[in-house]
């Protein structure tokens, strides 16, 4: 888009200030390092010029807000017209903890809910199984049957809020739990707003929580998909998740790119399935991680939007723009925060939240300085929750759309990162698709890769992280830190027995056998899985079911 | 620097936009406010694009780091060769405390020290005459006599520190005891290396902590210069501030255009006194305020320095580069912390500090989290240090040189606020220059004017502020609170007593005459200011030999 005159004036510019200011400076002060990297050990340039985005073309490339790339946003008013939905996650002990903790939440001015699950819930175990034993209400609250979701949402009226869920390989169960609450709230389905994660080809990639072999877990995935197209029109049917990728250590091209790569599968398996692309693909959501590169995620997003659309238009030949933009919640980096000197937390916090708001995020979740430690304190979610608000009401970048659109390092780096991307994509075909490349272990592979390097550069101390490898000190940690309540296991437990002794037995079985015979078919599983939660059936109990009909996965041994 | 077809087709693009996209967007999902504005109540528009900038010329408005105009930084290679300085301002009670303050702050990895003075010491009263009663080591160290400087840098060695000295009435005084101190400890001036603030024309303007009238103040301001200049060649002799003016209700514009024009001013006063500008201006240094909008104070300090690039060249004529450069030290926004919630201080900073920083700092100090309470506790200002290394370290801002450069929206905005400055210097011309200006309350008017709208913004709740008149809440505030020593007062009237009993009398008397006549007739004050020091002669009877020889400045009423 520049004028070529005016680029051969600068390369010649550029060429004398490379051999005479910039050649006596670096002899008289030479750089700190041989090499400047990103957090994703990408090197990055002294400086970015027009030249380094000569063949940039405005309205191909960055378009306007709210068209076609969607470079700068998804919508033509962005913040201005609905700041990002403030969703802080949150879940612990028990369903009547975590219902106290969203009533404070919203109170406090968050703006939507984003419930965090136990590890045996994630894993699809009820809490009074031997598999779920000390892993109770710890990193989320335990769901183990209709009950419990009631106690959750007791309060809250569903149709008023918009409920994030972060849950995979029982997704299907648990959004039945959330459905049916609304029902006993007097709620339709088609009024439900909300976003279940179900994402469950991240979970092979990267975050390790499956239950059943890719192929029917897939099928599952594609059975919500299709329920959601048709009965509950507002849901986000999944949320397509870098986060954990991230998380497990990959880079931020990785974490675009496979999760893209992701997002693309879940498509086929719509269309597949006989879908009208149209009719689904504006129901997919993305989510990524802000990390510390401050810049490098900034681009990551752009890139994000830029090669969604252009593959929802091109490739998949989706007519409708919702099919094309990319909507995307964001959470900042746990991996990030140390557990020493725990208020340098809210400055990383702060600025990854930064990044994600700039990069013009959806929704964001900002974690609190106390992560490292604990399950987050009211105090300090709050703080975290502030975060967000003072960017929102403080720093003035919600003013205008993509403020950094046309920076010469970031148009360059959101270029570069969007090959990077591409060259993922063709790797991943070469191999086969994504579930062949799931099973030679390639993202694995990768990933690992990418986090081994990032520990020999912190080892051989050419990355710091303050307070850990650098400014390090021995003082005790002052913040407070959350007790559970030590009555909440057994609570649970008597609830959960409660339940299985006052259910209509018959009943339960009855779905279940339903279920069943869904599940050895190709009807979709969940009209019959919504008929068993009403039942009381427990998510344990519906989870082996499943099991019995398609099996577990191990993963393969790669050498 | 666009081709003249591409912003043709843009402007088309944008037309369609509008009438289109953004029209039915708009009727869907309007704007949240009428008009979204900033920190300094400037609008913002919804987007900006090629066609905001497309005047903008690369070589000749933006041109490369470390040439002409220095839009994009003072150096070459910037913080890749050398990081900002991380310089916390400190000061409380004796100097005892603040020696141990300082060390610890240097332990930390501090890497320049920057000295807070009490307010009697900023008046130029000893810690026990009337007039200091009750605001010993209030808000920084009382220093009455050289004795005190001495045990303030007491096991600092002055050659390999810079340090920074905010003091500006009786600058002169305190930077003799400061080169004193290096004599005793084997230090030669020449060797010395800091900034002394020693900006008396922003004391009228703005902060008001003046002793003598304009015409005298300038002169013993020249006297620094020429000081200097000869005998402290690496020393900046005035840190010319903006920050308070912008702490007194400025606007961003405001705050740089009455910053340059004061630092414009000393240029003159520096040239009528028969100096070379090339031999004082480049170490004429300046100070800004970090404040909540953070594109508007990126674009500021691009800003800055192409103006102050342009003035010293086109207007005065300086021929050496180092004269055109400006070179700043900066401070968070003071006045945007609040005494509720004090954590959320920590964000606020952040985000302030973050800006600084990608608008090319030379300097920073960040405030804690705790100043809106009480002076800096050690566990907060440790927190507000690590908030720089933070963003030293881990968020990569650091890599590139001006990374903002070449954004539609920061250009088009380091554009205005340059145009604002220099509508600013042709009303203070039409005045008849700055000490008419200040005589009519020019400077002071304007910035109220500033802060009664910014006042009104907030009580109309057209501006927020997080956890004062938005997300307020009545819980206790749980950080540490500093105490100061009880017993500094008396340990600090104490050394004044015994210094005073056992000093040379007569030489005491001979160094105060011989100031009495320099300052009564034309000749530089400040080998004689040294003079007096050396003795012993107090801070307090130093000035009253300048009140007796200057008069006091009372400011005019302003109807």
């Amino acid at each position: 888009m520049y004028d070529s005159k005016k680029l051969d004036e600068l390369r010649q510019g550029h060429e004398k200030w490379e051999e005479t200011t910039l050649h006596q400076n670096m002899a008289r002060l030479p750089e700190r390092k041989p090499e400047f990297i990103t957090e994703s050990s990408e090197p990055i340039n002294r400086l970015y010029t027009p030249l380094d985005v000569a063949e940039l073309d405005y309205l191909n490339d960055l378009g306007m807000p709210g068209e076609y790339p969607y470079t700068r946003g998804v919508h033509p008013t962005l913040h201005r017209s609905k700041l990002w939905t403030m969703r802080m996650f949150a879940g612990f002990g028990t369903a009547e903890e975590t219902n106290t903790r969203f009533k404070y939440l919203l109170d406090q001015g968050q703006t939507g809910l984003s419930v965090a699950f136990d590890l045996p819930t994630l894993m699809g175990y009820d809490t009074d199984e031997p598999e779920a034993l000390g892993e109770f209400g710890k990193c989320g609250v335990a769901i183990s049957s209709l009950k419990d979701m009631e106690i959750l949402f007791d309060g809250i009226p569903l149709d008023k809020v918009s409920t994030s869920m972060t849950i995979n390989s029982p997704a299907a169960i648990i959004w039945a739990m959330y459905v049916a609450t609304a029902e006993k709230q007097g709620i339709r389905p088609d009024q439900l707003r909300g976003t279940l994660q179900n994402d469950i080809l991240k979970e092979y990639i990267a975050q390790k929580e499956y239950i059943f072999p890719p192929e029917p877990s897939m099928r599952l995935v594609t059975d919500t998909i299709e329920y959601g197209t048709h009965t509950l029109p507002l849901w986000n049917t999944i949320s397509i998740s870098g986060y954990h990728i991230r998380e497990a250590g990959s880079t931020a091209a990785q974490e675009l790119a496979f999760t893209l790569a992701d997002g693309l599968e879940y498509v086929r398996w719509g269309l597949a399935r006989g879908l009208d692309i149209d009719d689904f693909a504006p129901r997919l959501s993305f989510f990524f991680n802000a990390h510390n590169d401050f810049f490098e995620e900034i681009a990551k997003y752009r890139a994000a939007r830029r090669i969604w659309a252009r593959e929802m238009r091109e490739t998949f030949g989706a007519k409708s723009p919702r099919s094309w933009l990319m909507r995307f919640h964001t959470q900042t980096a746990g991996v990030s925060l140390t557990a020493q000197q725990p208020e340098n937390n809210i400055v990383r916090v702060a600025i990854q939240a930064l990044a994600a708001v700039l990069g013009g995020t959806q929704s964001l979740h900002t974690n609190s300085m106390d992560e490292a430690l604990a399950l987050p304190s009211e105090h300090a979610v709050t703080v975290a929750l502030r975060t967000q608000q003072i960017i929102a009401e403080e720093s003035g970048v919600a003013n205008t759309i993509d403020p950094l659109g046309g920076s010469f390092f970031v148009e360059a780096l959101t270029n570069k990162i969007e090959q990077q991307a591409y060259d993922y994509f063709r790797r991943i075909e070469d191999l086969g698709g994504m579930l062949p490349s799931i099973d030679k272990g390639f993202f694995q592979s990768e990933i690992s890769d990418a986090a081994y390097r990032h520990q020999r550069e912190l080892d051989q101390s050419i990355r710091h992280i303050v307070g850990v490898n650098a400014y390090a000190d021995k003082k005790p940690i002052t913040i407070p830190i959350l007790e559970m309540d030590p009555q909440g296991y057994t609570r649970q437990v008597n609830r959960l027995n409660e339940v299985r002794q006052t259910r209509d037995q018959a009943a339960v079985g009855q779905a279940l056998d339903h279920l069943r015979l869904a599940c050895q078919g190709t009807e979709n599983t969940m009209p019959h899985i919504l008929d068993a939660v009403r039942t009381y059936a427990t998510l344990g109990e519906i989870v082996d079911v499943m099991r019995e009909a398609f099996g577990t996965y191990e993963e393969p041994t790669w050498i």
